[in-house]
């Protein structure tokens, strides 16, 4: 590879194109899966990738490939680059469109460069990673690696009324490929990291190990709805109490931990919510996080050991439920250290890190070793027309990817 | 007076009569200050004081007084017993209503009994005690004492888009008696307790020395709304981490000070209230009572010191809105004390405390010498339809109030 290195200006001028197709009357953008305006997103990638001379496929699910197959590459497994561009509501410009256009960025600057790598190098946009108009988030990249049937996914009823297969279909974005008509040798996704870690370290480069473990729970704490001013403290079941407990138990189990464990409590509601009523009702959720499942687990466990012991002190009454659970995946160890040494043959400080939010490549590990590089974004803010990453960092990621591509595509096995 | 009693069975068959009035289709109670339910209320008791022989005045605020003068006792101050017939939306039947009915019952029982005080006795129901169609609560008896300017008062624009004094004359109680034409010798009000102490102590009768100082303030925490999963326990700037903090401060002080201060935190709000997002924003309210002034204001020192502390520790902002504040109302001692030995020369046990709830007494204190009488109300339930106070209860109440009227009523000066 030499000194060989994308097309910088290319790179960010088509990110900021791609940026300016979804936008309202109120400038905001929002490219929702397979809505119209992701249909405009989609129609322009697809120039970008036939006019960089890639076979473009897409599968029935809707995913988009552009396929580079190099002489004598034939038959071998691919390596495939991948994130998404649709986006969230009034989203930002680099969240999953970075990835799926430094894929682009690498395909073709290796082929205009003359390089010909012994495997196949594909970057696919896979459909509906956001979630907010289909659920689940991430529907295509998981429909590609086969986690959903197909038929009940395309059935699936969105959030305004819409059937997902029948937009997809008037997207003109229906294919015939069959989800998982390609079994990748490698998986590789460049992304923002959506958090500050890299931004406040000064560091430009993540090699990505795994994505967390989520666990969701949605917990309930019922007391007594006395009057504020006559009930003295001790005849109290007061359920806002019994909730605050809760919360700074989470969060001062977290942080002494040493652990990379990320607990929050986002929805809180108290009932009957009167300024002059002690709370009878306190409902709020649970958002726990870690790379690691026995500790994930054990950090379930002790918020359910609280729980009971709050039963017996505050004397409330507490129910649980369940909204989501998902193990951490962790990623190809081989793919990370690629990473980290091509940062470093280029200057770059890097340092390993997991992936707090879920990205398509979790998915993509099921069926190919896989790994993802994070580049910085100004104070970890995302999902927000304020998400930044300058411009050289977008540049720098960039190139580790084609680096780390060029090394994996040149694999024998 | 020597075993003088009251009418047991005509006190609560008016009780539970005046209950029937105001009830909508569902059977729940409801009679807002001039409204239509309470004239009717207002009707009911006018013709009860007028069967009882006693002079009716009503004032210009609404205020209905019963009053008897005895022969002999013209030209003296007056003893008032008072106390309040509009209720709050699903109301139970003794809050308020007790008390007026109690004070017409020892006048009648006084009267048809054949004694003659040197002074005359009233008994008073003032207007729009609860404030739920118009603010402030306790608004009769604050403008009867000269706390309220009339013509402001009557102009007060309701929760229901309707004007305070057109509604007193619609329903014709609109008097033509200044406020404050009636000086007291000495105030008396009875009254439910509203709170557990009585019940959870088997206690029969409270000798209510004073009402608790409030002190209300709407707090607003701002973080920053970062994501769940990709930001570090030590990174966060957490509004409702911060929140969660002040709860659990407050109650731990109230709770070790081993004082009468309650605190409670009744509303909650976080924004954006997102399951994944770390809250940007919480606002809550804060409730903090106590019957000592330099406590009170202890309290809300702490408070205030705590939430500086927390605007450095969490690395939040905090701002203060203060919503309302009254300082304790101390009760009349010579009083408190009659109330206690009639208790014991009842054979009935007694504890002296200090309301929790606002009062019309409290009002009153700044006119004239004044105490409340407490009852047990069962755990501590009120404004509720849940409210219930046993006859043999009622009835205990209602004869201590009978004695101390009567020794005030022959007071000299």
């Amino acid at each position: 590879m030499g000194n060989h290195a994308i097309d910088a200006q290319r790179l960010t001028g088509r990110l900021r194109e791609l940026g300016t197709i979804g936008r309202d009357a109120d400038g905001r953008l929002a490219r929702l899966a397979a809505s119209e305006a992701d249909r405009l997103g989609r129609d322009r990638l697809r120039s970008w990738l036939a006019d960089a001379g890639l076979e473009v496929v897409v599968d029935r699910i809707g995913n988009v490939f552009g396929v580079w197959t190099p002489q004598g590459s034939g038959g071998r497994k691919p390596v495939l680059i991948g994130s998404h561009i649709d986006t969230v509501i009034d989203a930002g410009i680099y969240d999953g469109c970075y990835g799926v256009l430094s894929g682009l960025e690498v395909i073709q600057s290796l082929k205009e460069g003359g390089f010909t790598p012994t495997r196949p190098i594909a970057v696919a946009a896979f459909t509906n990673e956001e979630g907010v108009r289909y659920a689940p988030d991430m529907l295509g990249s998981l429909a590609f690696v086969g986690g959903l049937d197909l038929d009940a996914a395309l059935a699936t009823v969105g959030t305004d009324g819409s059937v997902f297969g029948e937009e997809l279909d008037r997207i003109g974005y229906a294919g015939y490929a069959e989800p998982g008509f390609m079994a990748p040798h490698a998986y590789l996704e460049l992304h923002i990291e959506q958090g500050p870690v890299l931004d406040r370290e000064g560091v430009p480069i993540g090699a990505v190990q795994g994505v967390q473990g989520i666990s969701w729970q949605k917990v309930t704490i019922e007391g007594d709805a006395n009057h504020a001013g006559t009930t003295p403290m001790s005849m109290r079941r007061d359920a806002g109490q019994a909730a605050a407990r809760v919360i700074t138990f989470l969060r001062g189990r977290a942080v002494a931990s040493n652990t990379p464990t990320v607990a929050t409590v986002g929805c809180m509601s108290f009932e009957p919510n009167a300024i002059n009523v002690i709370p009878a009702r306190a409902t709020f959720t649970v958002d726990l996080r870690d790379p690691d499942e026995d500790r994930l687990r054990d950090e379930e466990a002790a918020l359910s050991a609280f729980l009971d012991r709050l039963t017996a002190e505050e004397e409330v009454s507490v129910t649980v439920e369940r909204l989501a659970r998902f193990e951490p995946v962790p990623f190809d160890q081989r793919i990370v250290t690629m990473v980290e040494d091509a940062a470093r043959d280029r200057g770059l400080a890097s340092r390993r890190m997991t992936s707090g939010a879920g990205h398509d490549a979790q998915m993509l590990a099921r069926i190919a070793p896989a790994a993802m590089i994070f580049v910085p974004c100004l104070r970890g803010i995302s999902h927000s027309p304020k998400e930044f990453t300058a411009d050289a960092d977008l540049v720098a990621g960039a190139n580790v990817l084609l680096d780390v591509v060029w090394r994996l595509a040149n694999e024998d096995r």
